[in-house]
């Protein structure tokens, strides 16, 4: 994640998970502070709030810095989050969230950027074209649509709620849970938000679905095959203004959403600050985790450390340390075995550690100062000196 | 701190900061607890408290996986702690602090290791060895002296805390302090505790001084001069059992403790679980960076994004994303500017955000594709193919 952020030029920020509980009452809506979040009355006798998302926060700063910073501002960071809920697949109450945000353009090569970072990490993880699709939508579309049968806002509310959970719904509680607002036409309504593309939609003017029509176009020509427009994708988050797209894992045994994220151009302007345009997404932890997992793509961790050295007796030690210094100084990261156990045992023990490369220094090295690399993936062993224990650790191996 | 920690062979790990309120309560005394801790009841109704420091999380994560993990165990993290006190020079509520630690062995090689890697690590920070001292104390020799004068625990208690504090005490207010509990052995007690050596001792068997002794002369063998051995030396947590130690600041206007930590056999006995041997140290970002400060060493912290290149318009762009595309698989970080603004502009921003190399391509570069890379750091011009961008930035210059 951090990797893919970087060399498209955006830089990290942080920020205590600590937040006025006012923040989030301000816009996440109260269902979240109500009954979600980590609250507490600190010693200075004020509410807060362990941050249940990063976004409030981001807003802030950016708000707090709009004049001297150079726009358009490219931020990510890897925060944890903190809410109280049931613990589940993919849910836990502390997870990590990559946020990726850039503000101060409305270009839609900002929409084409975010989603193709998007796109460029799941390449990263290794996932293919096939294992995932990219679902776009516009709320401004979908609001025309909701304005077209219903006038009240409360009826529009629940009627996002209800598509945003029609994959959980059988065709025939989707149409139930929806004539409650739109009475007979709901049949009619139904059809109008099944368009499969684009150019099926007669509800709004064309150039307002222009828009749209270019990102998905832009990203195709981008080389991301494996988009799509989904006139039912609604996303939580209520200050979502424009475009929204979510990362949808195909696997049949984990058919979910993996992330997501749109623009929200109004949020500034929620916190009392002059509006400012900006598009991001959240890609969670867990949800990566559980897509690595189900499709066999968990990378394989092995130790930052590259070396053992294993000291035979207090007579060895001191060439020990005059290696492990120069292998260190070298960029080499070395672990000295001061325990004078067996060589079998340590051995074992690097193994176990999964470090790749181990040496054992007794008498004999002290005399030749030469070395027998053992690597421990192969089984394969080699003699040399300091400078081969480099190239053999550096070289092609490293 | 990462570098060194890593070079040494340490492994990181990370937990929750939300704990158990009765984590602290076991160990760190009362008055963290009751006075500095962020507590609150969840909605579990469970007593959480935001760790105020990691050992007692460390101490818990090691007892827990103590029979499968490899000994002994080499771990660093760089946690966020939380202490609501009056934020001053030095202190803030919310500080990160590198924490390193070795578990399971008692030989004093682990001693000289994690001193050593302090050391190593304020030379990474650039620290010339005459702005620091590393001062040297064992808890066994002044508990020695403790109980030639003193029969009470909580005498012994606040004699120590005295001693904590004797450098903020003229020689008078020491004495008078020390009195009411020494009485008329208060002269004499100051002058054994004034030794500048360990050979000055004469109420310790020479035995149990040697291992102190051993100590100081493995970290001079090892090329670390600035050591000395100081009877005062206290530290405040409860649970050191033998060695201390601590990285002082030699400046006049920072004259005061940088980081320190000790070993701590028993830690694991107050949880309930078999004794394991255990020597770390906690070193926080707020002191390192008034040390940093202080010395002039601050680093020069530049932007992780190496290039921007600026389109000048819709038709220059899809080859600025072709070229972006190119660098980016080749180790670049490529900010793409899509704003269409005059090319000064762009070039003043990415100057602003200190990134080191500027490109703009318009009509002229789409039909040549050469391209010129100004050095914003030297002012200097080249004049290249794509392969030469890469070479100009991922060269000599990177």
């Amino acid at each position: 994640m951090k990797e893919v952020c970087e060399r498209f030029g955006y830089e990290n920020y942080n920020a205590s998970p600590l937040e006025p509980t006012e923040l989030y009452e301000a816009k996440s809506g109260q269902e979240i502070v109500g009954n979600e979040t980590y609250n507490m009355i600190d010693r200075g006798d004020r509410k807060v709030t362990i941050r249940p998302e990063m976004t409030p926060t981001v807003a802030r700063m950016v708000a707090d810095q709009m004049r001297e910073l150079p726009k358009p501002i490219r931020w990510y960071s890897i925060p944890n989050l903190f809410r109280y809920e049931r613990p589940q697949r993919g849910r836990l109450r502390e997870h990590y969230q990559l946020n990726v945000d850039i503000f101060g353009t409305d270009s839609i090569y900002a929409d084409v950027e975010v989603i193709q970072m998007g796109y460029e990490i799941m390449k990263n993880f290794g996932a293919q074209d096939n294992q995932f699709v990219i679902n776009i939508n516009n709320r401004k579309i979908i609001q025309s649509l909701f304005e077209t049968y219903l006038s009240d806002d409360s009826d529009i509310y629940a009627v996002s709620k209800i598509i945003d959970k029609k994959k959980k719904l059988s065709e025939e509680e989707f149409a139930s849970s929806l004539e409650k607002y739109l009475g007979g036409n709901t049949a009619d309504f139904i059809t109008k938000l099944s368009v499969s593309s684009l150019n099926e939609i007669d509800f709004m003017p064309a150039e307002e679905l222009e828009k749209t029509r270019q990102l998905i176009k832009k990203l195709q020509g981008s080389g991301i095959t494996n988009v799509s427009f989904d006139l039912t994708l609604m996303r939580g988050f209520d200050y979502y203004t424009d475009i929204v797209f979510e990362f949808f894992d195909t696997h049949p045994e984990n058919n979910r959403s993996l992330f997501g994220g749109g623009r929200y151009d109004d949020l500034l302007d929620i916190f009392g600050m002059e509006k400012i345009p900006a598009i991001g997404f959240g890609m969670g932890d867990v949800t990566a985790r559980d897509f690595l997992e189900t499709h066999g793509l968990m990378p394989d961790l092995a130790s930052h450390t590259h070396l053992v050295i294993a000291a035979q007796d207090e007579d060895s030690l001191p060439l020990v340390q005059e290696v492990a210094t120069e292998l260190r100084d070298s960029g080499i990261n070395v672990e000295i075995d001061f325990t004078f156990r067996k060589f079998e045992k340590v051995l074992a023990a690097a193994d176990k550690k999964r470090v790749p490369f181990f040496i054992a220094v007794g008498k004999n090295e002290v005399t030749s100062k030469m070395y027998q690399v053992k690597d421990l993936t192969t089984g394969e062993k080699m003699d040399v000196d300091v400078r081969g224990i480099i190239e053999t650790i550096t070289g092609p191996k490293k």
